[in-house]
């Protein structure tokens, strides 16, 4: 059955690997004309959902590969799970395009909010995976239980999170696409490392 | 002979991985303006024709998969064959991109026709490479005939159940569509347990 | 030193896989008017178009996948002149959208012509690839010399039919078109096979 | 822990494999009027651009591959700054497109900066990667210190390199191009080449 999720992640990283490239896509080209410098200089929106999104995407293939690590067996629910994950991922590029064009217009709070609600939704989609996988028994026989709790236990913040970015879009737009990009470099961290010092902040 | 089918498996999956990936660029963002809102809600078609297609796709991919859990040895009608198959999923696009465009507008009929038009074909196609690949004995010496035979039948189903959308198409465009987003899930479910089912349904 | 074709068969299927899914990206989808229908039929250069280049961009990479069963061992000119091939494939895309927006149009000679003559300089650059492998001994130890050397045959016609389609330009653009879907065709047989027809025929 | 650096390498490749083929989509197709040669020879600069970016993204790919046969051991941090390369990579057809739209235009200057910038930041990021790599201690048991070391070498030019090209660009547009091509060629060369070369030279 490992051959099973062998494809699986074969299949996953091509859709990673897509969706993380068709971004630059969405940067248009300023036409022709006399003042490229600033033209170029006017994207910055562009240039900014460019780089949060890459290391999303490119964060949520670090946490795909970790997941598989661990999960060894596959079944119908897993497929359809992972394919519903990966819909997310595909999604990615289109509130990046809504933000890049909407930052500094009139209608960036809705622009904000789709993309953090885009988020939102895909970290819960991460966590109905792993939860599955866990309960199912699709975990490889030498699988550290261990371990495994502390991914359930980093995963489960996410959500509530991406939340906290939803409400910052009232408070404050460009603080909450900085809380966002800082939300990319958590789940970087291996859980192990996570878990040890939510220890000892707590301790 | 085994390495011949994992290079097609590992081109096939590629190009599922991308067909399914494209299908974003199709929803286009609304142009800045006031009521961004109202303008992203009055995209519903593109999201429907992205959901439908991206189940379609994606479940195309997991049938695609379990064929070639069967099929060990290839040829060069094999190869063809699968190409064909694949041209049909790339095609997938541009009918998706047809109907999100069209389906609020005057002309959601013909949208509507090829889209389903085009998932009869593909039905056809897969039935195509699967009986071949059967009949020309390519299947594993290990592969189980009962196995085999059920999907022989669940796919038998297929083109005659994507022309019932086509003629769904016209009494009622959306309910055709339901019925599309239904089969995929039909699709989605291992041979096995759909002809249990009709066995118990008939019995 | 297997494993140094591994990657480049994975990278180089990558390439083709993408190149042949972008060729829908070049089908238009018609604006939102009242008579989809007649619309969608006048665009009948783009079908043609895609199919044709799908199916050369498809046989293609049957061919590469043939190649690299005799090729095991890699250097660096190998990978240059991979790339060089792989440069004619990534190309394909642009002269097949300039065919179709221009096959109904006044200048369908130039776009014809670019067309064939993209073909022209791939099919040299496949043998170029091959006449070195073949010489710089990259090729398995238990490779088949007499195998070898009627894939060298049949890639020598390459070049000079895809001559023929050229000069066909100036007498009838559509016979032009057929005829390299027929080549399509002949280079997806098996050398083997051809040269066979080619002696049954002489003799 | 070599499967671990396998993921990565999938993963990369998919990348490269994918930006590299973006780059002809960069290349726009002439409105269908009565001039369509004249047209497509005025679209040279898109050529070049076309060209001289598929050389680099290969070349580089070319390089990522020789340093992951040194590389045999992953961490997070190595994730990170794979990751940062592969943002580069992933940039690369913006600047292609700017360039290949203003380099027959009056801000071919500016276009040209952005372009030669981009490379010289890559071509730091390959060598913190690089070092990092080295000095982490993740190249493989019996990795040779003597070609990691002119590995290293080689690498530590690309910055300076790159800077030439853009103080070129005040000096002359098209030569600054032409040295930025030769440099790609320059880095297919394997490090002991190079390296003996210069020893030559100096000797």
């Amino acid at each position: 059955m490992e051959k099973e999720t062998a494809r699986i992640e074969a299949f996953s990283d091509g859709v990673f690997a897509i969706a993380i490239t068709l971004l630059i896509l969405e940067i248009k080209v300023p036409p022709a004309t006399v003042d490229l410098g600033s033209q170029l200089l006017r994207q910055w929106p562009s240039y900014v959902a460019f780089v949060i999104s890459f290391a999303f995407i490119g964060i949520m293939w670090i946490n795909h590969h970790r997941l598989f690590t661990h999960i060894h067996r596959s079944n119908t629910v897993l497929l359809i799970l992972n394919l519903l994950l990966l819909l997310g991922v595909c999604w990615v590029p289109y509130p990046t395009a809504v933000l890049a064009q909407h930052l500094s217009a009139g209608d960036q709070k809705i622009a904000a909010l789709l993309y953090h609600g885009s988020y939102f939704v895909i970290a819960i989609f991460f966590n109905v995976l792993w939860q599955y996988a866990t309960h199912a028994g699709l975990l490889g026989h030498n699988a550290n239980a261990a371990a495994a709790a502390k991914i359930s236990r980093q995963y489960a913040f996410g959500p509530s999170l991406y939340l906290i970015c939803i409400g910052l879009v009232w408070v404050n737009i460009p603080v909450s696409l900085l809380v966002n990009f800082a939300l990319a470099i958590f789940f970087a961290l291996p859980a192990e490392y996570v878990i040890k010092k939510e220890r000892d902040f707590i301790g």
